[in-house]
């Protein structure tokens, strides 16, 4: 898709200072940007490269004073940046979150309503008794199981599978191949070392405005309720056990797992490839680094852990820092024993 | 679904205890049991759970002797663990596990036999001369390759992928998003660099009562078989590399990764996020904590490894326990120093 | 599919010696072969496998003097390991990658085209505008968004989602369930503590002959592009985050995660579950141990890492060796002080 600027500026309120009849066609940075795309510069620190700019376009506020000239048309707006967002969602809405309608063949049990608004891509799959609200977007291959329910505005991205009896709040984005509710992994050892499944007959409920990431895994709980609250953002490839809670706006990056049973506060902010064990309480606020592991509950808020196992952020990186010399240390340790068994000197 | 109290003492042979019309919909803990809830109580530590319960029915012993009131409808029953058991089999089969037949458009190649008791969900794939056993339910956009064969009660779950010659037993789940039997990662390294694939002809053999995660992968071998022994249990998004023997009854925990050609025993436990590399043997009931990275074949039977690398539990531990102090033993070997380097006290 | 030795003699141009009637249906490494399967004999270490081989036919060199007597037939062939690797090409290709033409259903949008010799197999779905080029297979539940370029001889495999806009190159290899191009982590802190989604726009570029393994994830781009360049080979469950850049012939083993904006150099071989922060730079040729955490940039080339947080290999393997001993070492500062802090003997 192709823009004037003076389309541009009339979208976003703004005032054309240069060639108005220049076409756009993508939006990029203001250092990355090509001919043809159209950038902003809200902080100042960027203001050099409106100066080097390779863009047709560059939104800039109304008290910027050029110091050099400029190649760009320019677009005079109030804020800049949240100019530029608004584009941004436009042409995400446009181009790829637009969809409308149904593409045949698509599975829809006969028991299932769908609300107004809705896509419904080829080959996806809603059950039995699914309740689906205004504006749900189902992509290709996407499989909803029985009596899931999904608010207003979500999205079901392809192939993510949302297994029977969940929960999906509005405005909730499943992204591609992440699995929500299937059965947790609990077994009953028994005398001859062999393990019993334990049926698995509880769901997941995800509120309002989560974000689950591609090939994530959600369980289901044992009985009872998986739940992730408001807000909360999961990346991709997370694992996330049977019978987990997770509070309001927490964020948790890429390939972490959390086992089961653990509850996770409000507003925690958890790096990739943390692994978390079962049954342990994690407070609010509390951010846990990349790559450690959290074996105790955490009960004082706001914290800051890193480590196998993680403790405090201040404590590990003095540890950490001290780790690279152990060999030199050592050798301390050795003359000192060396001097210490020495003869005294007469 | 809803069931009297009379009905469920009929199912699982007990006597009721107070009013057998009440209903149940639902099956639950004792101490996070809402109305509408059976519950049972079988740990006497549970006990005073009993006298405070929501559930509408709680199955109890016959020997049990009331403390106090309770407003619960009872179930006496020989063994309410058992019997609780019993009926959660019974929900999960009628809710999730009770599919059979066929949903349209589901493809079955033409040279592809299917057993009895089957269900194919719509959009499910099953290639040339595939052999399904008795009563295997394929979900709703399961892949089947050409040449595989399903032993009798086993489930392919939705949008798992089974690639071609792969030979599954009996009573195997596979979860949601698995991927069994695509191309190991192998690569001849050329003159200039670059990599060459190397052709995959070998598959994979799951025994019978295997389960594999969701969003879990399964190489197939690069000749010969990737072999999953009898009742060994996998969690979500484990990676299983080509070649991999593992034994009978061992359990790996979520996002664990087997590098190609390991060798793992039979009634291991490996914890989640446990990296091991190639080519290493690990023996009989060997035990792997959490997010530790074996490097190195273990050959003794039933130790327990921790770390990167992993070496025996206790001693890991007592190291871990002198890590967090390093600063302070560092600063003591500072202190050491500059006694030993003080001019002798007159 | 059966041949007889002669039959594999003519393909490869070999000389028969014994019965040229046999049969074989296999191929398998001559430690390992069973009746019926052709085997091949190139490094003199394996020739006195050769003597008690279960192998039908084994390919041998013309040179080779037999110092015992064989029971299977031989084939005499300039390069045996060539001459094996020719046979492996050919039966993968029989078996699993000489799929041509189109399962019904499978959905074409009506603004895409495909080129010449392509399989679409059933429940694939290929959206508008894509241009796909010959040769082309796009096995069963592929899904392929919008305006996807997808070059010459390169295979979607099962329930892999490529999303919107995203451009593969020639003879690339997208494993089953593999998502690429999704909506990035990116998130926008708001004041009272909840995140708004960033619209992300960008895409995802796989040049030349890259392969992306089974259930990995590669996000699109913020704005712009993430860069996997040619030759580059990607494992099973690997994360790749928006607006990464990975350079040409590098190879990423399973469960890696490489974080946001991350510029990795070419012919990098990076291991299993390793954790790279965002926004860094990788050398060229820098090798990075499985399980590594890299969180600093690597400026200088051909280096090889280790531990958490990674540094040269061997300084970490030596304060590896060194925490091993950690207890010990203490216990021996202890003496020490205990020694130092005694009344001095008269």
């Amino acid at each position: 898709m192709e823009f004037t600027v003076q389309q541009i500026a009339d979208v976003v309120g703004g005032l054309v200072e240069g060639d108005a009849t220049r076409r756009v066609a993508s939006l990029a940075k203001i250092d990355e940007a090509q001919a043809g795309a159209l950038a902003f510069l809200s902080n100042p620190k960027y203001e050099p490269f409106l100066y080097n700019s390779q863009a047709t376009a560059v939104m800039v506020s109304p008290d910027l004073v050029l110091r050099q000239p400029v190649a760009a048309t320019l677009v005079r707006v109030a804020d800049p940046y949240s100019a530029f967002t608004k584009l941004l969602e436009f042409y995400a809405q446009a181009t790829r979150m637009g969809k409308r309608g149904v593409e045949e063949p698509a599975y829809l049990a006969a028991t299932a309503t769908v609300g107004p608004g809705h896509y419904r891509g080829a080959f996806s799959y809603i059950g039995e008794n699914c309740r689906l609200g205004p504006n749900v977007l189902v992509f290709p291959h996407a499989y909803i199981g029985d009596r899931v329910t999904i608010g207003e505005g979500s999205v079901i991205h392809a192939g993510a599978k949302i297994y029977a009896d969940t929960v999906i709040g509005r405005f909730c984005v499943i992204k591609a191949g992440a699995v929500v509710g299937t059965d947790g992994f609990g077994f009953a050892p028994q005398a001859d070392g062999s393990y019993q499944p334990i049926p698995q007959i509880g769901h997941v409920v995800l509120e309002d405005y989560v974000s689950i990431g591609a090939n994530a895994a959600v369980d289901c709980a044992t009985m009872g309720t998986t739940r992730v609250g408001e807000g909360t953002k999961i990346d991709n490839l997370v694992q996330i056990g049977h019978n987990v809670e997770i509070g309001r706006h927490t964020v948790i990056a890429g390939q972490t797992g959390i086992s089961g049973s653990a509850k996770i506060g409000s507003f925690c902010i958890i790096g990739g490839q943390v692994g978390m064990v079962g049954h342990i309480t994690v407070a609010d606020r509390t951010t846990v680094a990349a790559q450690s592991g959290v074996q105790k509950a955490v009960r004082t808020e706001g914290q800051v852990l890193q480590g196998h196992p993680a403790f405090n952020l201040r404590d590990s990186q003095r540890a950490r820092a001290v780790y690279r010399n152990l060999p030199e240390i050592l050798h301390r340790v050795e003359r000192l024993e060396k001097a210490a068994n020495a003869p005294e000197k007469p």
